[in-house]
């Protein structure tokens, strides 16, 4: 029995899939079918998604279940769709926060994630930028201007933790990859030396490195176990040795790598969500 | 008179922060500190989380608002804030989707944003690389691969755009700079012929694409206003000419772009939130 979830919103309907998203992951065992409807910012575009909806509970026969954001008054109040589950997260949320806060909300919309400011999005932007040219030791000579600097060996898992900080948080991320020569001879990087304290170390399961990279490259010792098991216990006794704080990727996501990072090191957020 | 929110997880505290900042953002002129409490998963850091919320409070002297995700229930029930107001939602939006689904909860922590499963993981990290690969018309023969290529003049916001879909939503997404004999000769470029129907065109304006040219090289006439207009004048009308949708930056975050192409182009999300 599947079941259709809608994410509704006047704005891009990140925050909707986000809460709906959390909350379904805990129920095992359903299949749902997603659909985002976003930017329904008039009422013409409110009652189109009212029939939509409508349609389809028919066509299933099965109740929907709908996540809605949407915050403008005239919008969220004509949006009463006459099946399923209605999760109106403003309603729900704004009457205690407006006591506790002795204020009025403003019910404006495309405030969460609209531009707000150009200097937000400088700072991402700048972020990113930082990120795509400290990736993979392109340059090594930024590193001053650099939040942290992440290493580990090719695949690790360096440059989505990297660009996923710049995005989402604005940090300034570098990754340096760690070579064959460096792992063998065991000393820090020169390039890397002087910047210790902003270092962080990745390592993975050798049998999910070995996945990744078989995945890039199949020929030559790339991707063997001998040659993967090396680099990773060389890596390892690297961070070990210089006491460089590190973190093992392989059961982790992205967000998760990235706010153990920040929360290990201490590296303020630039910005927020 | 500022006050303190915390956003409290048993996981990254991405959904609590998203969320949070949602309803926040309805509140204008309030001074908020954002504290994100992340990887609360045992009863000695909640407990610690406590001591952490009353200190702040007392010294503050102005109850805090807490916004929690925690899920497992030992911990849940234990996080009792003696102090501000408490939006816990999970506790809000459980039991009614337990009651329409027929079914409880697991609540079990670290499914959001958890790696949930290597596909999802490779799906990102293929988007991502693709990216990379792609951005900037580095390369030019792997466009049958990608699900959307973006087009624009230097600095109109392609990169970002394209490693929040990769990231974000697993899409594959290319972009070509479009150069100045290109923008002069008013024909679609070559490279992307083949490829008009994935083609989406960004734009922005002339003012603030100067400053955000100048940042980045003030000498000659990259940043100058008759560069920048006659640029994006000459994009605008090969969007036109060849009925390439765009759309306008300017105003817009990384989220409301990548969110609009989307919508408007029906690209499939490969993963979710």
């Amino acid at each position: 029995m599947r079941r259709t979830v809608f994410f509704v919103s006047d704005q891009t309907g990140v925050t909707a899939e986000t809460l709906g998203h959390s909350l379904l992951t805990q129920f095992e065992g359903h299949e749902f079918d997603l659909v985002t409807l976003p930017f329904l910012d008039t009422v013409d575009k409110v009652d189109a998604a009212l029939v939509q909806i409508r349609d389809r509970a028919a066509e299933q026969g099965v109740p929907p279940i709908i996540f809605s954001t949407l915050v403008q008054d005239d919008l969220r109040l004509r949006f009463t769709p006459d099946v399923g589950l209605l999760i109106d997260f403003f309603d729900t949320y704004l009457p205690p926060l407006e006591h506790e806060l002795r204020s009025k909300s403003s019910h404006i919309a495309g405030r969460a994630h609209g531009v707000n400011n150009a200097g937000r999005y400088d700072q991402r932007i700048g972020a990113t930028n930082f990120a795509l040219n400290n990736d993979d030791g392109a340059r090594v000579d930024e590193y001053d201007k650099a939040d942290l600097i992440l290493v580990g060996v090719s695949r690790s898992g360096k440059t989505p933790t990297c660009l996923y900080l710049a995005l989402s948080y604005g940090v300034y991320a570098a990754n340096y990859p760690l070579s064959e020569d460096e792992l063998e001879s065991g000393r820090l990087p020169r390039a890397v030396q002087e910047y210790r304290h902003k270092l962080y170390g990745l390592t993975i399961e050798p049998e999910r490195l070995q996945q990744i990279r078989r995945e890039r490259r199949a020929v030559g010792s790339y991707a063997t176990m001998p040659q993967v098991s090396f680099e990773l216990r060389a890596a390892e006794a690297m961070y070990e040795r210089y006491r460089i704080p590190y973190i093992d990727a392989t059961q982790k996501s992205i967000e998760e790598l990235a706010s153990t990072i920040l929360l290990n090191t201490g590296v303020e957020r630039r910005i927020r969500p």
